[in-house]
């Protein structure tokens, strides 16, 4: 398998994640997505919808959408939930991720980290929606080690990887204590060496 | 199972038309939520995100996110392919409808149908980004009858709930023939009336 992407995004970095906990083999293409190599015709060969993450599967064919390509790779294995049902909830945290946190948490990191802004000047809307998705994920983890079963799903991955950078977008994960320690409970069931998330 | 939702939102009617289609019996509850009622508490201990659709499965149990209840609904149906790699081909649209698709061409016709906005004050940058949309489904669509195989998927529901209302958020559809073409395709496979597209 060869995965398509930027070390920098967090949707790329999901797919890292995953891949590495299930053991699968890949080699890592990089795309430079500031340079415009994600709009290249070779580029849109493999993905008309012009984003990164891309995998090119063993046959050669070609996956696009990190969430989709995470309910790829982990069909069968402990990343997904026997029950039917828990795969759903599964389901619903990643669509979750894509519309209600990855363009407010995600955006304002990239205001700052590639745009340079100071976090005064993040999109204030963009800050508030960002802020109400990380106090959903507190209140939603209190009691809970994972977010859907007893160990960690491709739910928690999805989440995590945006989650555990929101410090570099401005957000202030330090007064989120349920955010925090699953942080490091999936830090520690992926192997990853901690993020510094104080700002 | 109950269906609590909108029956002007896209995002629920994607639910109706796959429990439609695959004979599920339901009931509506209808879910005004321009009078706050996604945000009650009675809601909320339903759906902690606050947005409809939610359905109540006949064991009681919740699910939300449109298009996760579509994956849950559609398991052993001939709305989702048997082979894999398909059925990932679908969950790339899923995510991308709800990422790059709703986000634009849904609020487009919010700001017009639900806050009364002409064409002319709709946020440019969400027209753009709207229009880009069905760009690329216009190029997707060339030489296809549906958008994964050779017959009706989710996928199909998912991009067809908010494209058939496109024209009520300021949007051409008659200058996109094969966007134009597929939606009839969808109204006949679905049994729905024709909308008029037509701006």
């Amino acid at each position: 398998m060869r995965i398509f992407g930027d070390m920098n995004s967090g949707n790329c970095l999901k797919v890292i994640y995953a891949a590495d906990f299930l053991g699968l083999a890949y080699s890592f293409v990089p795309v430079d997505i500031t340079k415009g190599e994600a709009k290249t015709a070779a580029f849109l060969a493999m993905n008309d919808m012009g984003q990164v993450p891309v995998v090119a599967l063993d046959d050669g064919r070609f996956l696009a959408q990190s969430n989709a390509i995470l309910r790829h790779l982990a069909r069968g294995s402990n990343l997904l939930p026997e029950d039917p049902y828990l795969v759903a909830k599964c389901d619903e945290l990643l669509f979750w991720e894509q519309y209600s946190h990855e363009p407010y948490v995600a955006v304002c990191r990239f205001q700052m980290v590639y745009l340079g802004k100071p976090a005064s000047e993040r999109d204030p809307d963009k800050v508030k929606r960002g802020e109400a998705a990380l106090d959903f994920m507190e209140k939603r983890l209190a009691g809970r080690g994972f977010f859907v079963s007893e160990s960690l799903s491709i739910a928690d991955i999805a989440l995590l990887a945006y989650t555990r950078l929101a410090h570099e977008g401005g957000f202030d994960l330090t007064k989120r204590p349920n955010v925090s320690a699953w942080i490091s409970r999936c830090e520690r069931a992926l192997a990853l060496a901690p993020a510094r998330t104080a700002i």
